[in-house]
């Protein structure tokens, strides 16, 4: 048995679900769950671009299943499972790989996903990871990025920019910031959950940064997005830090909330299904193009930045 | 519009299927067939492991399709639809892309498939792409590894060895090699769409090298699988080269033939639904474990590579 297949067979075929035939077979089979449509995402982790070298490989892991985790709540979809391909350089340390899997394992207990099959490779460079990530939806019921409608309320679900923030103190650059913000994001929590068809009438998760996913959202549904700095929400640790990073909080990704398109007098019953995850409404649609951002006073704030650029 | 954005649009919008959304949600939506269950696999092929830098960008595209397609035919699935992943240094030219987004092209159009959704990011190093390819089949109808009985014969479609005989040429090993085995080296054909339920009782496609592949089908099924290496069926090209080549030709991958356990009587069924294809049986399934490959006179060949390596 070669060294690949004694991998597969001792990390990944334990995290296999039935579909996934022991990861013996050349695919997997899946029964899709009768009356509902399936939705399907893939991203992708390559060290150096989405993560450190020296992250902790079990977070790694549970960051890969959360992005893609994300992707789907942003659909309103329920997860079911994934496929994964790993392609590690043959001199990582087979701790490495044993971490790995056990945060694969914790993810797939929290979000109750299995392993549907994938490959593994070697890698002449660094590590590359893939997910690809299945789901499904009562049909008609996907939110879409394009179903804003001009008067909608723009919501954002958690705080903003505390990944960002994390990401600036991993980085060494950032004395003082709070190890919550540092767990913002390396191990982003995917909204999953909520009952929002109905309710809100779009939706999109932020993943490349409030301002350029809002951007999107307003491209899509043909609309402006007018939002006020001073109401995105902030978690203490990141108002801690001050007003000098404004700028980064609204455009530095990673974040994985959900901004929300909520039809006037919805602003309840969004409160209502979300629960004990706070939501906030931030700014408005309107006829138009573009993001634009105002100050408490109502003066249009500029950024140097309007996107987000994986380090 | 950032690059990404500009290069999704521009390449990979054109391709997506309506499942896709046109590439700009978080994720595609897609209706399974009714009453069939879903096949999914996942393969990766990255620069410098699976392809030369020098490669031409359509073959590889057509290749990663055609990887994970022969997964389908080994399944007897029918092919639907793949989510891609892509990473590309940032230096890559800007040509190289539209050949590889060409090449995705030819190949959806040939095997009729379409492009879900995915995932573009910067590399630090080479290129790495995955693929996840979704298809369907019916019911109790998968193809598994695990089926074959003693006394089946072992069969195999087409021709073994050209792909492993064309790598070696385009390492520059083999002088005077055919173009055509360099042909089977970079555009291997998935046997899709053969009827094979209810004539083979398990298969697997030979992705690995005839004898391994064969390996995992034996232990799978708990038997173990006699050939003889003078029925391994060798094109006239590879043929030309001589004796020699045996071994590269019985443990070299990446043939994408399909190897099949049938029950004795249904060979004349087998060759009514290939058609055009050609198969041929090479041996039997027989209680035991392992592969032996035996020569004309019936004495057992050992070789020193059982498996097939990447270069």
């Amino acid at each position: 048995m070669t060294h690949e297949f004694a991998r597969i067979e001792s990390y990944f075929a334990p995290l296999a679900g039935e579909e996934g035939l022991g990861l013996k077979d050349d695919a997997a089979i899946l029964r899709p769950p009768p009356g509902r449509d399936m939705v399907l995402t893939a991203d992708q982790m390559l060290e150096g671009v989405h993560f450190f070298s020296s992250d902790e490989p079990g977070l790694i892991a549970r960051k890969l299943l959360r992005r893609n985790l994300s992707d789907l709540a942003a659909m309103g979809a329920a997860p079911m499972g994934y496929l994964l391909t790993i392609a590690l350089p043959v001199r990582l340390p087979e701790d490495w790989l044993a971490a790995f899997a056990k945060g694969l394992e914790v993810d797939q207990a929290a979000f109750n996903i299995r392993l549907f099959g994938g490959d593994s490779s070697s890698s002449k460079h660094g590590i590359a990871l893939t997910a690809t990530m299945l789901g499904s939806v009562a049909p008609g019921q996907a939110l879409r990025r394009n179903g804003a409608n001009a008067g909608d309320g723009i919501w954002v679900t958690g705080t903003i920019g505390d990944a960002a923030l994390g990401l600036e103190a991993r980085r060494g650059h950032l004395a003082g910031a709070h190890p919550y913000l540092v767990k913002r994001s390396t191990l982003p929590t995917p909204r999953l959950g909520l009952a929002l068809a109905g309710i809100a009438a779009a939706a999109i998760d932020v993943s490349d940064g409030l301002v350029q996913d809002l951007g999107h959202m307003a491209r899509e549904s043909g609309l402006s997005a007018v939002i006020r700095a001073d109401m995105v929400p902030a978690s203490p640790e990141a108002a801690a830090l001050g007003e000098a990073f404004l700028e980064t909080r609204l455009t530095g990704g990673d974040d994985y909330e959900l901004i929300l398109a909520v039809p006037p007098g919805n602003g309840e019953r969004l409160k209502e299904v979300c629960g004990e995850l706070s939501v906030t409404r931030i700014g408005v649609f309107q006829p138009g193009e573009g993001v634009h951002v105002l100050s408490a006073s109502e003066t249009v704030l500029d950024f140097a930045a309007s996107g987000w650029k994986h380090f």
